[in-house]
């Protein structure tokens, strides 16, 4: 009986196409925020019985093309791309229903937090707790990467009030040793270049924020007044660090259930006996939130 | 030609069984723990070539078992098990290769860290280190998890030396704030119980080793030299901390593999002429490091 079962599901599979798999590609899951991405993706099975096949890409583009064949050969239904690798021209010639987030996406759907708005917030802060001079600190970002928009809202908002600014783009690494390593010599450019002056930090992840607060506090013992720091992404971190760090809370749960809503918009209609192809991707923006804690008062 | 293979493929589970599937049901990915795992897990495909179905139970013992019989009706080849919901004698009863991983696991195979030895390696230390009262923070876990270890292996170290000692066993909550709230008040009974005497704290985690130590610099603007914190994990939480935390590292990369190999192994054996069943689960474990940090100098 149970086994009678067994055989009807995968002969159901061969009939009607309908597998009920979705593959997500992933670039690792060290980084708390793709973990916190998949924790929300992955109990959409509830609502939409969708079972997730999960790859950590790795960065390795040849593996990763390689497990999209083996996976389009099970005739799964949807991808969901968060891994960089693969360009969204390649993705889209695949015609199977994809969705991607936070990455590069001009030929496919997505759904990407507002990160230029997020940008806004945070600058918007520092300016009006009377920062004199703001600083960002970021990646070097492709501007056709969503998260450029964290840039372009710090000039911007900068611009606009006439605000002394710096950029400071670099790679920091990917460990929390070579972020260390690697913001030290950053933190004494600016004591020495803006001593006396109210300085306002951006910091482009919580991670980085974390590194720059706990050099400052080393140093002095607590948050010295000239300082005001601003994180990105609202992940544990932030409010685990030795002085809660004020952050632009992605709202992560959002991302993931409208990506989810925007697959199966697009996996229904392939179903239909004759599926309408969407003319252009369809791009999604959930506007990310201001968290206020002690790093900015 | 493209579509030939994908129908060839679906057939060929029909015909062999081997689908190249294999099921993980994992508690959340909030704790990092349960991440660090994954990630190490999902990378096993370039070796063994499994794909993996994955799931996220927080905790539903229903959606699981619903999930779990959805799984075997695609007749995948096995599952590895990090929820603690369903009992390890219904899990045996699946009759399908399972692995365990840090869960109670009398009726099945398991790979887990020596927790034990996890713990006597902290107390040790603290004991060399000149502690003259020890104090472990822990849940209050039940003796059939492996987890158990760390307060065992805390006692007979402590007894074995003679030492004056404190186990502290409540539930502490599951998110950093409920966490802070709860250790307050045993940092303040540390304090006044404990008066000029050299305190040694294990905690089960890093989590918890990090909020001790946040609320003691906190409180004094660094460590005071009458207190040495360990913690249990090897999280990133313990190096990102304001001062670098001593921790019991797992050997989450070991552990992958290792349940990957019992699993392989079992799943072979499945598709022989005649299966043998194993007699007895087979239980393995990896030997975790103690990491010395700032906190125990």
């Amino acid at each position: 009986m149970a086994l009678d079962y067994k055989e009807s599901k995968v002969a159901r599979i061969l009939a009607s196409g309908k597998t009920e798999f979705v593959g997500i590609i992933i670039p690792n899951l060290y980084m708390h925020y793709y973990a916190q991405i998949l924790n929300e993706i992955l109990p959409t099975y509830e609502t939409f019985g969708y079972k997730f096949l999960v790859f950590v890409g790795d960065d390795k583009e040849d593996i990763e093309r390689k497990y999209f064949q083996e996976l389009l050969s099970y005739k799964i239904e949807g991808m969901i791309v968060l891994s960089h690798t693969i360009t969204s021209k390649e993705l889209a010639s695949y015609d199977i229903p994809i969705v991607a987030i936070e990455r590069e996406d001009e030929y496919i759907c997505s759904v990407n937090s507002d990160n230029y708005m997020g940008a806004v917030q945070a600058t918007s802060l520092l300016y009006k707790n009377g920062c004199d001079v703001l600083i960002h600190v970021n990646a070097d970002v492709n501007e056709r990467i969503p998260s450029y928009g964290r840039i372009q809202g710090f000039i911007d908002i900068c611009n606009e009030h006439g605000l002394e600014h710096e950029l400071i783009l670099r790679d920091w690494g990917n460990t929390y040793k070579k972020n260390m390593e690697r913001i030290a010599p950053v933190l004494d450019e600016i004591e020495e270049k803006y001593k006396n002056r109210k300085k306002g930090v951006f910091l482009s992840n919580d991670t980085l924020a974390n590194v720059f607060l706990n050099l400052l506090v080393r140093k002095y013992g607590t948050l010295p007044g000239d300082y005001q720091i601003v994180g990105f992404d609202g992940s544990p971190i932030s409010s685990e660090a030795i002085i809660p760090i004020s952050t632009v809370g992605q709202q992560i749960d959002k991302i993931a259930y409208q990506a989810m809503e925007l697959l199966v918009m697009q996996m229904n209609e392939k179903k239909k006996r004759r599926p309408v192809p969407l003319e252009t991707p369809i791009h999604k923006v959930v506007t990310p939130i201001l968290i206020r804690r002690e790093t900015t008062k």
